[in-house]
């Protein structure tokens, strides 16, 4: 393809470019060249999600011109996103203009994805100060004529003397530090000691504060804990997308694409790196005064040579800040699945999707951060945590090592509801691991109008068994549906939560049958064939009226069929496990993860998510796996804890077993309890209950 | 200064460029831009060392056109080494051609510098083997649904089963080889272990032969030994100047270079490591066949786009080919003095120049070569020795590792000189060290006709007593001077060890005196007035019809006290040493280093070099440092035995000695025994021997 047919397109604020050929719309040009754009609606002209600006002008610095009529011509469908004003300032939807010339394209803030990830905030949990990395303070002699020992002897002698510290080696970036600091800190210093072995960091004189980091990676998420190693107190929870979703939704995926692309590991794996070190970069500008825009005498902002307001920072009246750089950090530990571990740590991740999945490794990994390309102090380690399997990873050691089967009397099932399902049963005596396909539909995702937990989400409904009406509420506005006006609910879709929660309501309402099949008779006009394909039907939770996206939002055939998937796939596990084990009955079950979190415990009994247990022995633990990597990050003991878990836990493979098909089958009924559920009386009518 | 006043200047084959103001010399252009053009008279246009082709056209590829024209006019004393054929083509002497605009500069390989360094050859001493990095091989089972471990553990299980190796822990790069390794050699795999602790590499199947680099970085010459670490067979040993020389001669100069410019650390410890990397890929380059001009049917060069010619290999039959690959190297080891070794770690070495001298680390340090910039297999340690002491580095501690003075009964001194001379006396019982600052003067740097131990260097000298009249040989030519036509010598200059031999036959010929200054009768011509300072004598060693460089080699009053000095450092060194001791007489003597190599033994006993010992006592050990390296290489556990050396080895400040200035002094004369020399007796003319 010559030139003549291809355009530059850059992007501000982020600053990337490239060429793109002529007639792909914006979308996709910020695709390939790497800039997240919010693409709600599939590029369907209906969310109007991807609002974009087209700069006008000769751009000197970047040598091109810019103007609208680069862009394909304004549609009629933009005009419901985009105001009049708008239009003559340049905005257009990203996914309705194509690229015909060189275009600079601004994305504003709220058009970026990713922005609305919920964090995943600390639990409060009970851990023993015991860290990897630890700080210790010593005086030493300054050297003479007659003692002319060196820098680094010298620290070690009093170390020996005053901490009983003996053989200790030093990192090179530490030693490279040492001279200057001993001696700005008149021959007083601190060293930061890994597991008594290796000093990591110096600093000149006293210091007791110190930081470090505990990453949580999820396939869809990434969320990372700053602790104040000294305190234990968790500073700030930062979280973003993980920038590698743009590979591929779930794990299968992104092996695929390392298997269909050279180099693809490598840069799956930078993406990840570069993605952690902004996070790591926002971490510590939270510690930071906020920026705001220099004004003059007349209150007018101060502009630089570029014409970009000058920031100054604006530090609030009676708070302390603690200003920390990277080089600050001098821990950080990683809990992740096992794909994600081996893209993070470019291990060839092929094995671990082909039968029968090995990992390449098991054991937890020490490596030099700065090995890893991650910016924090340049002699600190990562702690990579152990995995289990190839499909019950180092993410599920950080859910144990956090809740602690293995020392508990009770028979636990844990099921950490992700991507992939991974379950744990067992107690001080055994405990088993297994993984279940439940696929993201119970994410929110790949469901006709799935969406991730954010703003203008429905999580919350009850549909009239009588009449089949539908009320509802969405996440970011505490009245419901039928207490508003239809503009002030904005709805955009169904969040992962809340799709159990109309299941339920759909199965218990009468519209859908046990089967999963919306019954013949409805009572609703919500009930319809879907416009491009009349043979399917599909029922509307809320009229286009309700939403910003500007569409009915509805739940499809197919949808609930994506749904009973993942309940049967995660049912059948517990089910199977249980056989394995002998168990009859669960003493508790505890669901870690976001969805854990959000679900309406007894909605998830009464569709079958998980075998029969007494309503208040079902607890939600939050992001488990988050709270794992911070009590190996505070405590080294449970570093080697990890790695008996990874080893002790006994791995099933449950698709090998005869009669998995049949319990799969029969998982996918709703509500899966056939027999007994006297605790479900009052949760669920009773002609519903017992329908056969 | 404006761009117009400068000119770009482009150096081939090495390809660097820059702008240097016009008006300077395409010499001091190149040392600008970092490329070494031998300059052996000092930009005297003189030597015809400095022997450059400027390339005409226009040359698209850089931008610049080059013409003759764009340098200062042809001079007259160019025509003596520039035949009129070479002036066609461009030729011109770097020190005599300005740079007036652009520039092409061809630099051919006769006048690159460095080129002369003489190899560093291995000595064959006793080594027992137990390397630091072991190779094993294993086969191990494939995993299957009920055995689904990951592969690291699954080879670990073998290396313990098999070789009783526990608790391996694996580098980040080894580990991402493992999963292409392990299949690729259908489950067996051989690992390289290092320490018996950390896997750092592996390879597909079975592997026995692999390879280490032992490294002696002096402050002037960097040597590498390439070891089969099997066999432990030294394949090639290759060396070169050492690149920061072009930052100072000494080590002094280089501390200073670091305190007064901001960068000059990492300055020259880059330009080290990019020397080492080419060394490396020396060494490799070796064992692959020679590369030669590629011909068509007609015998004419094939030449690339770019004009030049196409390179093939030309293997000789019979001889077989290792092909190693830097990948290849599992092991390095270096031994460098205190200040070389501060400077290579980017370490600040301002402290070890200021009393009381105390380095930043004595111990030895396991760095992964990858974090120091070097081009081996990426799993790889270097292993750095540990220093005795500020002035008593790890290239010491090599010495002792390989001499072993520790471990005999007999009373030995060990004389190191480098650049600075080491010292070290004792035996098993006690051992004390010491330095000197005997300057450069032994290596014949810094004296008016000094230089390399190169082809056309004065390395034997006789002088008539009688006639004063001068025979002597040069490095290169077997037959004397008597015996060879003038123009035959190609004389260059006097080396190191020839300046001993200069010093005693003046001394014994009665051309100087006992005090070092010239006797006041003279009885040849060879002795007169320097010309640009009458008040100074010279005398001629060789007359510039002998010579390459157009001008009498000569030595000066200046030189001489240079020579004086130099000796009567190293043996007031010594005998300070053997007071502190109670030692009155050596059993043995050893001299290390290429001086060591070609000194006259009588002659430096004659001149007080050192204390009286027997002269069958006295023996050179050659590249003492370097033997050390490839101990530590081949047997780990000399790295232990020189991290004990390196604490136990008493060093010892001898400028604080009360009356180290009257011993310096007296140390000056020539030679320095007054009282007893039996042993000299037929060596030196009596008259001489007992003149006062």
């Amino acid at each position: 393809m010559s030139s003549a047919e291809k355009a530059m397109v850059i992007f501000q604020p982020s600053g990337r470019r490239g060429q793109v050929e002529r007639g792909v719309s914006i979308i996709e040009a910020s695709r390939r060249l790497g800039v997240d754009i919010e693409a709600l609606c599939g590029e369907k002209k209906v969310c109007g999600k991807c609002k974009v600006r087209i700069e006008q002008g000769a751009f000197q610095k970047f040598g091109i011109t810019s103007s609208l009529e680069h862009a394909s011509p304004w549609q009629e469908e933009e005009a419901k996103f985009v105001s009049a004003g708008e239009r003559e300032q340049g905005f257009r939807l990203g996914c309705a203009a194509k690229v015909l010339g060189d275009l600079l394209v601004f994305v504003p803030e709220e058009s970026r994805a990713g922005k609305q990830v919920v964090s995943k905030a600390a639990r409060d949990i009970p851990i023993e100060r015991n860290p990897a990395v630890k700080l210790y303070t010593v005086t030493c002699l300054p050297p003479t004529f007659e003692e002319p020992t060196g820098d680094f002897e010298r620290m070690c002698r009093e170390l020996t003397k005053e901490y009983d510290l003996n053989d200790l080696s030093i990192d090179w970036h530490a030693l490279r530090k040492l001279p200057g600091a001993i001696r700005k800190g008149k021959w007083t210093i601190t060293a930061a000691v890994w597991n008594d072995r290796e000093i990591i960091n110096v600093w000149p004189g006293t210091v007791s504060d110190y930081y470090g980091l505990a990453v949580d990676i999820g396939t869809t998420t990434v969320a990372a804990y700053l602790c104040n190693m000294r305190t234990m107190q968790v500073l700030d929870t930062v979280s973003m997308m993980n920038p590698q979703c743009k590979y591929g939704e779930d794990v299968m995926a992104r092996i695929t694409y390392h298997q269909m692309n050279p180099g693809g590991l490598e840069r799956m794996s930078n993406d990840l790196v570069e993605g952690l070190n902004s996070l790591i970069a926002q971490a510590c500008a939270n510690t930071r005064p906020p920026l705001v825009k220099a004004k003059d005498e007349n209150g007018k902002a101060i502009k630089d040579a570029d014409g970009q307001p000058v920031l100054v920072e604006a530090p609030q009246e009676g708070v302390e800040y603690l200003r920390l750089g990277p080089a600050d950090i001098v821990d950080i530990t990683f809990g992740c699945n096992t794909a994600m571990h081996h893209i993070f740590l470019k291990l060839d991740p092929e094995p671990v999707g082909l039968a029968p999945f090995p990992p390449v490794i098991h054991h937890s990994l020490d490596i030099k951060a700065r090995d890893l390309g991650l910016n924090i102090n340049p002699g600190a380690y990562a702690f990579i945590m152990p995995n289990e399997a190839g499909f019950v990873g180092a993410d599920n050691v950080c859910v144990l090592v956090a809740e602690e089967p293995h020392r508990a009397e009770e028979m636990a099932l844990i099921i950490d509801i992700g991507t992939n399902g991974e379950l744990v049963l067992g107690n001080k005596r055994k405990l088993i691991s297994s993984s279940c396909a439940t696929g993201p539909a119970l994410e929110g995702a790949q469901l006709s109008c799935g969406m991730r937990a954010a703003p203008g989400a429905i999580e919350r409904i009850k549909i009239d068994p009588d009449t089949h009406e539908v009320d509802y509420k969405v996440i970011g506005r505490e009245a419901w549906r039928s207490f508003s006006e239809p503009k002030e609910m904005q709805t955009k879709g169904i969040c992962g939560s809340g799709i159990l929660d109309v299941l339920a309501e759909l199965y218990s309402s009468g519209v859908v049958s046990k089967s999963g099949r919306f019954a013949k008779e409805q009572k609703s006009k919500r009930f319809r064939s879907m416009a491009d394909n009349p043979r399917q039907k599909e029922f509307v939770i809320a009229w286009a009226e309700d939403t910003s996206i500007g569409k009915d939002v509805v739940i499809t055939q197919k949808d609930i069929r994506q749904i009973q998937l993942a309940k049967g796939a995660l049912y059948t596990g517990c089910k199977l496990m249980m056989r394995r084990m002998g168990v009859a009955k669960l003493d508790k079950v505890k669901i870690a993860g976001a969805f854990g979190t959000h679900v309406d415990k007894a909605k998830a009994l009464t569709m079958g998510l998980f075998p029969d247990c007494d309503l208040e022995r079902v607890m939600s633990v939050g992001n488990a796996a988050g709270d794992g990597a911070r009590v190996v990050l505070l405590n080294k003991a449970k570093r080697d804890e990890a790695n008996w878990i990874s080893r002790n836990v006994e791995y099933i493979e449950l698709t090998v077993e005869k009669d998995f098909e049949q319990q799969f089958m029969e998982s996918m009924q709703l509500p899966h309890m056939t027999d007994q559920f006297p605790h479900l009386e009052g949760l669920v009518r009773p002609e519903i209950l017992h329908q056969k």
